[in-house]
């Protein structure tokens, strides 16, 4: 059992984003007075600052009064739905989705992203994720038995684009990496990845014929009228080869109902299916149905969401860029920021309890985006916009009270 | 790759229940006129005949009005709602939870099975499961590339008690068993384990110090007044080496909300709840709600709903018994029975066909639970009793129409 030992050990959820409750009372060096002010927890969004899109409780009622079409579906999910989506994700996306074979509903992106890496991944297959990018990826890769393949991204750096290190992503591939996992916009840095950066992913993918996922749970919220390229859009990776993920947990608030989609390859999805119906059988029926009002809401309703985001991204952001030390880039999409610490005498998983004992602040630590993210902390703006402000000065504060 | 094909090569769902629409069409050996009447799917429940829980859905409108509270809970779930569970379970099942380390809120109970199998299975793992069992827990093993050990049951044999081959059982314990996987009343048998035989499992997993989960999902559904022995309430295992799994979506028909418990070992929960952070965060929040109902029902509820299905389960198993050549023992508990045919002439996925297509009947095939189970099929009569009696009329006809 030794191995599971390793397994379960590397497998930490007590840093993860809601779990601040689950950690130990350790001894802190806590310096001045408790900073007041209305507790903000920037782990994840606050969907009562954001509600969940209108009717979706209804569209929920409604599946529940369907009865047994609802409860039971294809661990797939329901035809009817899948067929509604495909062709919302197609005029999307910008490429066609056959509802019965390239389409999968899940319990959340999150499931969309197990299944997928659990179908991709056989024991000591590569696999190329992006530091920084999403915490539970290194997670799956090593659940997996994978080999993880780190390419770094200069987030900070560059005036446009990613910073990804393309180079380094095509030696990786030479070397035999099988599949290649990324976010975009990417979490939890907010960048969007150029559309030549994208064309290049595309060209190498299709090179050495290795597989992509590409999470894009947060494409719709895009700031500033950026353009945004979708990969399967693009047309030049084998579709067999490219899966897609999004979900409406986010932007669209709905992350209590557990609902993702994975499109794409037929081959990748036709194996979600088989695992899903051990792992969990299917997404919530009843849930299933709230899938309606996604990609159909009310005229503006998006645009009014965006517009709220952004103009928080920018106080937020203004806030940073003018406290003496931090490094910050203006997040291009989805609501995360990634600021990078001045130098402080905590170390970062010292720092968030902190912050969040002292100025009743929660943040997500660097390191669960890489280990070398060890002055850096994840924020979700996706808060009420004054407490959050107010927040992000509290923060700025107790950093001050710890620089070297 | 070629492993990895293997393995979703043995993880097919095509004849898996609900999954029957994506089945290819194949030539087949049709006899005789279409059996006219009402279709009646018999692989899995009908909750439009056996209505969900009285007030679930109004549990869930008020966990969805809570917001944030209720949508963004601790993987293991909320801990209010774990603190009522682990009461009410500790009653139910005679020996007390603490709601803190002990309990885990899952995605139905095929979500608790896949964590808990997930927290258990090293690779090369001997795990020992009865064969008849349910289908899921050979393609658990698998999947976590453990090592199958199958125990046999005879159900078909025995007056009293579930015919587990005990002698076998403790064999395979001594040559390294780690873990034991059985549900209790058994699926698709519909055996419940007499009290001799779960203190004889006791006394093994003691002595060998072997791993134990028990699936108790039908275990409110007992027949006849039945004594039902909960393998936990004995107090003769070490409680960090047992776990139980239950839910509400049979009995209680809340399947659509994907709602599962497992309690037990804090080690296992807390392996549980690390893979329940990558497979799909968390049961989903406002389904979680709906637990509030569960073990609290209407008084007499549960007592009408254990005779209705007791009703059926005579008429139905009154007509296999009358019927030449098929042998069927008298379901204990749960809404299972497991008829073995006499001898046809067609292979069982064959029959399942020819049954569908011809009598609008569809049931699970018997090699879903064991390989050699050529000859049976699996019914779930929790269905409209006259619809699941003319069915099972049906059902008979066609079979006498191809034996051999």
């Amino acid at each position: 059992m030794s191995k599971l030992n390793d397994k379960f050990a590397r497998l930490g959820v007590d840093s993860a984003p809601g779990q601040e409750g689950r950690q130990q009372a350790v001894d802190l060096d806590l310096r001045g007075a408790k900073l007041e002010g209305i507790p903000v927890d920037f782990s994840h969004g606050d969907i009562d600052a954001f509600k969940p899109l209108p009717a979706s409780l209804e569209s929920f009622v409604s599946g529940f009064h369907e009865g047994a079409q609802q409860a039971y579906t294809e661990y797939r999910g329901r035809g009817s739905i899948r067929n509604a989506l495909a062709e919302k994700l197609a005029a999307f996306s910008g490429a066609p989705i056959d509802a019965d074979t390239e389409i999968i509903l899940t319990p959340g992106t999150q499931g969309a992203l197990f299944l997928a890496m659990g179908a991709n991944i056989g024991r000591g297959d590569k696999v190329a994720i992006v530091e920084p990018d999403y915490f539970a990826n290194r997670k799956l890769v090593e659940f997996f038995d994978g080999e993880l393949v780190p390419i770094q991204m200069d987030y900070l750096a560059p005036e446009t684009g990613s910073g990804l290190d393309l180079t380094a992503l095509e030696e990786s591939f030479r070397a035999g990496v099988k599949l290649f996992l990324f976010s975009n916009p990417n979490n939890p840095s907010g960048v969007i990845y150029a559309r030549d950066e994208v064309i290049a992913i595309a060209m190498l993918a299709q090179k050495y014929g290795v597989n992509v996922i590409v999470d894009e749970l947060y494409s719709r919220q895009i700031f500033d009228g950026r353009e945004f390229t979708h990969l399967r859009g693009l047309d030049m990776v084998n579709p067999e080869n490219l899966l897609t993920i999004i979900g409406p947990s986010k932007t669209e608030s709905l992350s209590g109902f557990r609902l993702g989609v994975a499109y794409g390859s037929a081959r990748m999805i036709d194996r979600m299916e088989k695992l899903q119906a051990i792992v969990s059988l299917r997404a919530a029926g009843y849930c299933q149905a709230v899938f309606a009002n996604w990609f159909s809401e009310p005229g503006g309703w998006m645009m009014q969401r965006v517009a709220s985001h952004q103009a928080i991204r920018d106080d937020i952001h203004a806030l940073f860029s003018a406290a003496d030390g931090f490094q910050v880039r203006l997040p291009e999409g989805g609501s995360y920021l990634f600021p990078l610490m001045p130098e402080i005498d905590l170390d970062i998983l010292e720092f968030t309890k902190v912050l969040r004992l002292q100025a009743a602040v929660s943040v997500t630590p660097g390191i669960e985006f890489g280990p070398q993210f060890t002055g850096s902390f994840r924020i979700n703006f996706s808060q009420d916009h004054e407490a959050a402000v107010a927040a992000i000065r509290r923060t700025i504060k107790i950093v001050n009270r710890y620089r070297v």
